[in-house]
């Protein structure tokens, strides 16, 4: 149980290595007749390009992904699509420092007590890289998802110190923005901040937040498989996140019941609720209101500053991490956690559809 | 997939609903040979007892696990450990109001929408009830754990405003008062509170924190399954659970590389961090700190107070909760945490063990 | 992965050694809605039930499956329907001789050098008695496929030496003979050897046909989850079968392609084969005719003679089984086989549901 | 669960259509520190390969698996090990006529059934082609069973009419005739039979037989994940197989128990078996003995001959096939048995080290 695998019913694995020949994913399970293509596909992996501001870093992966199978005349064929992403620049570096030093905060030192050797080249199988296969992967979802109307989101709701007010989720200007933040004000704050502080040669975490709209209710299933324990499954499995949250989530454990409890009523035939503390989910399963969660962010790894390590015969050294590093990884793992969020949510559709007998004899149309 | 079962090579799997004829898990995989009795489980069954305390429900639901199989002569048998809890007092209230009414903060709609029809009688298979089984197998978790030298040690953070502060986790003193706190000072603030707040009917959320020490490192799989993720979603699968984060979690968002990172050092010859922002893992896998994690648990959404709710058919109405409920669900929930968390490393601990050739070699002699 | 749950969906989990406090199953993934109650299960139980017969051991275990979840007011609710049938001669009998003495022809040997020491009271988890789990499991199996309209019967093909002429699958016939033969010319020479025969103190094989009606489509995944491979599997993990074939199974390997194929036409406006050589399945997935496969089922291993054997300190001797044993597995394994079909195929009809986005529209209504 | 994955720790996913741009499987779970370069894979896809004889198809595929992941200066990672073999002909061929067309014995008419529509160039994912990915992910796994001592060898027990006489199993002779027959007289016999039958342009099947030597005891769970039962589900998952049997299979559904049971004794101080009918295993595990089962493959369908069928609007016509296909697929599916059983048994290897809590402690060296 290697655990490169996530989903039930529509199926994700994942390969690859920062600096091996490609990185990758295999999509089981998405249903035959989807319209895809390598262009749709490509517009995620752009989200996710470093360089494309002065906040990530200055090298230029173009990822471009090729649909290897499951893709006939335009469309899913029922069968595994395998999406392949060739690593371009694997052997334009000089990695023999990082061969036995360990650099804090980063999956050197346990990849290596787990398996006894890495691929110490950029990470390897442990480096931010590897999101690009997810990218690929959550795009098909995504694209499912969009067919059925629902609408996944992503956007940072803090960058370092600077949080955007509650209530604003203008996903528009969160595209607009190298920062993915909804609002222009707190970006401005933000930016100013960021060149600043492009001396200390430092690094910055945040919050990125997540909508899902227009979600059937019932998604989710009751006991582990909750719809919200999924989600933080995937999104907590993405590198760099330390935290998640639905709804009011660790503010909810300052309320009271009488605050947190979201009343139900009616409107226009449909029982909706009148707020939306919960998230989105009540007993781990689509209630009607948006989904809305938040994933924590850690400042990267990387820092170009000298760092107390040790290296792997057990000497203490000085580390100085050369080459550059995204300063703020938040802005590039949006569309990362956009992706997770797809692959969550499309799984989800698919498992709820055998849920009552009625609905598998109408599907056999007994 | 209908999501009854957590684990892939220690694998628990419950059933039961809250007024059906009993709840139960089977446990399938531990290894053969650990000792085990219905005396250690009921040690568990007991600490998520209600009416143990003022601060919890009156209900005296004394369960007790059963073994069923697995386990000969005192020792496991590496065979499904199937555990019994029958329900006691399934027949004795009057939820007639409650069978079409959809209590705020529960999962009545969302089963109805899933599944067309539920067992209303006390939340069915969405009851806090169901967490009994969780324990259950939870606690032949722990026993393996505990043989292993491994220690999983849960307890309240936060209870409502009351906050305990970082660097107490005094476990023994967390066992001794009826709030779960580690530390008596914030007890005896958090219960003079509560006291003083019994007559507005409302409820109370709060904060868990869990240790897991003396682990080996290199738990946990890289990609989908790090460790973390996993402890995620056992814990954000428990009902009231809204939040989850490990180490500085969401502080983290707010902290530079610089002060993040944790940097390595050599003591008594091993490898070992000098700070532990990370929480115990490093890309997913166990670093060698303590793992340390907290869940944010809501306000019991049951409250002696009118409601504003809707019916089966639409229509709005008031609802009046009848019964005792728990104002506080944290207490009875520690357990269910450790539980949980003991189930995912006893789970890891084994997944570990093919990671590499030597070992395959060595276990089979070769 | 102990490996005691089978499916995908529809997810059967069984539990229990034959001398324990009792044996089980937990389904999980039934669809909610479904007419369920303990007197159809025990229909299936009759069926597997000793002592029915002169041809079976007369010890009356008189299996009960007791519904401890899952059911609520005669239906199925979704959740996990746990079942209970206890043991009830768990004490009855001294095992002292078999205690460390490896019968030939059973698990004793391979349970002990896998796990170390094993529950030597009547096969433990080896017994034939796990298959009443089994049963009582394929029987909410059965009772789904049937309000589906589907059809699934297994009677027996062979008894030692007779076979029944092929074409004959009278499953009528094959209920009212003790030898579940579908042929009573078939029957009464089968009877006749075996009356004769019963001095000798020595046990006989046979095997079974299942045949599987009214099936839709394109039922079974392309590639590993074929609908006949898992069917394979799930036949094949029955204790004392020995081999596998659908349609013509191995008498394919002797025929010409222009023999084996089957054409297509058509009838009445559907697309049929003319043949069904191929036994109901082409690439894996239902063709529309018939399922029809076979079992071959060994010899009961436990025979009143004296056998070779050793003892697990290694020492060479002579066995002598004591007690009443099957001199006939077939009569009491029909019903095993028609079980382990019908959740293979329960699990087949609910895994297709998903396989286009017309289907996925049309459950959502989009 | 659209069923591209097989096994549960050494997991395989395979990708691909026969007519898209490439084929492929990710092996994820394979131990880290196994040696591993493209040239061994190679060799395995060399006896796959088409167009080595007069008897298979002279089109020259010529596949070639390229390493994508997982492995890194020259050693598996623990990582998931991605292999992509492109597709060199993809558009070399007019399939128009069977755009339409249900060709008889083949999953075209089953695939449109499940999917609404299908890739059908060449038999799409349905083609034989599909088995050169289980090849290169099987030579992944045979090469970690080579490091452990264990030998997996296949080879024909039948070619139409002729079978191999029992006890020769020389695969140095198998590895050596076109036929793959372990026997110079039976290859001569088939030989001259299969040329004198040139020109009725029709097609023949066969049997393979596979040995596993040298195996731990114990390998395998007990009750639904038998090893045979695990082996069954591999084998016949494999397009053209009909059929499975273990030791005696059918054969000792005609047996006494008397002569069907294996007596133990002891040899230079270990326990065996006298004799192995029961095919190396006793209750689902390994019981010390060599592995030997056999499975039944169908004659090739596609035959160039005029066959009756229908098409997608169903009219009823004549097909007639071209292009030069395999006369008998028997050659080229050795290699594809062999592979499966090294998968399978792989992954019960591995899945058999956290059997026992003294292993367990053993691991971690408590």
């Amino acid at each position: 149980m290697a655990g490169s695998t996530y989903g039930s019913i529509f199926r994700v694995t994942t390969f690859g290595e920062s600096h091996g020949p490609g990185i990758g994913a295999v999509v089981d399970g998405c249903p035959a007749g989807l319209s895809l293509d390598e262009g749709f596909i490509q517009k995620y992996l752009d989200r996710r390009r470093p360089g494309t501001s002065r906040y990530t870093t200055a090298r230029n992966e173009g990822d471009e992904a090729e649909i290897l199978s499951g893709v006939f005349e335009g469309k899913t064929e029922g069968t595994p699509i395998a999406l392949l992403i060739r690593n371009k620049d694997q052997h334009s570096k000089d990695y023999s420092e990082l061969k036995d030093t360990y650099r804090p905060g980063h999956a050197d030192f346990t990849f290596d007590e787990k398996y006894g050797f890495r691929d110490y080249r950029g990470g390897g199988r442990s480096s931010g890289r590897e999101t690009a296969a997810r990218v690929a992967a959550g795009a098909v979802a995504l694209k499912l998802l969009s067919e059925l109307g629902i609408e996944v989101n992503a956007y940072a709701k803090r960058i370092g110190p600077f949080e955007v007010p509650d209530g604003i989720t203008d996903h528009t200007e969160a595209l607009n923005n190298p920062l993915g933040l909804p609002d222009r004000d707190t970006y401005e704050k933000a930016s100013e901040y960021l060149d600043s502080a492009a001396g200390e040669c430092d690094s910055y975490g945040g919050v990125i937040e997540c909508t899902v709209r227009n979600l059937p209710t019932g998604l989710g299933e009751p006991v582990f498989d909750k719809y919200d324990a999924e989600l933080s499954k995937a999104v907590m499995s993405i590198g760099a996140v330390k935290g998640f949250e639905i709804g009011d989530g660790f503010r909810a454990a300052e309320m009271k019941g009488s605050e947190n409890n979201d009343p139900f009523r009616v409107e226009n035939g449909r029982i909706v609720k009148e707020t939306n503390h919960s998230g989105g989910t009540l007993g781990g399963m689509s209630d009607g209101s948006d989904i809305i969660f938040r994933a924590a962010v850690k400042p990267t790894p990387s820092i170009a500053r000298p760092q107390n390590t040790v290296n792997k015969d057990k000497q203490e050294k000085e580390l100085m991490i050369k080459g550059r590093h995204d300063p703020l990884i938040v802005p590039r793992a949006i569309v990362v956690v956009e992706c997770m969020a797809g692959i969550v949510t499309a799984d989800m559709m698919l498992r709820n559809m055998s849920g009552r007998i009625s609905a598998v004899k109408d599907f056999y149309r007994i």
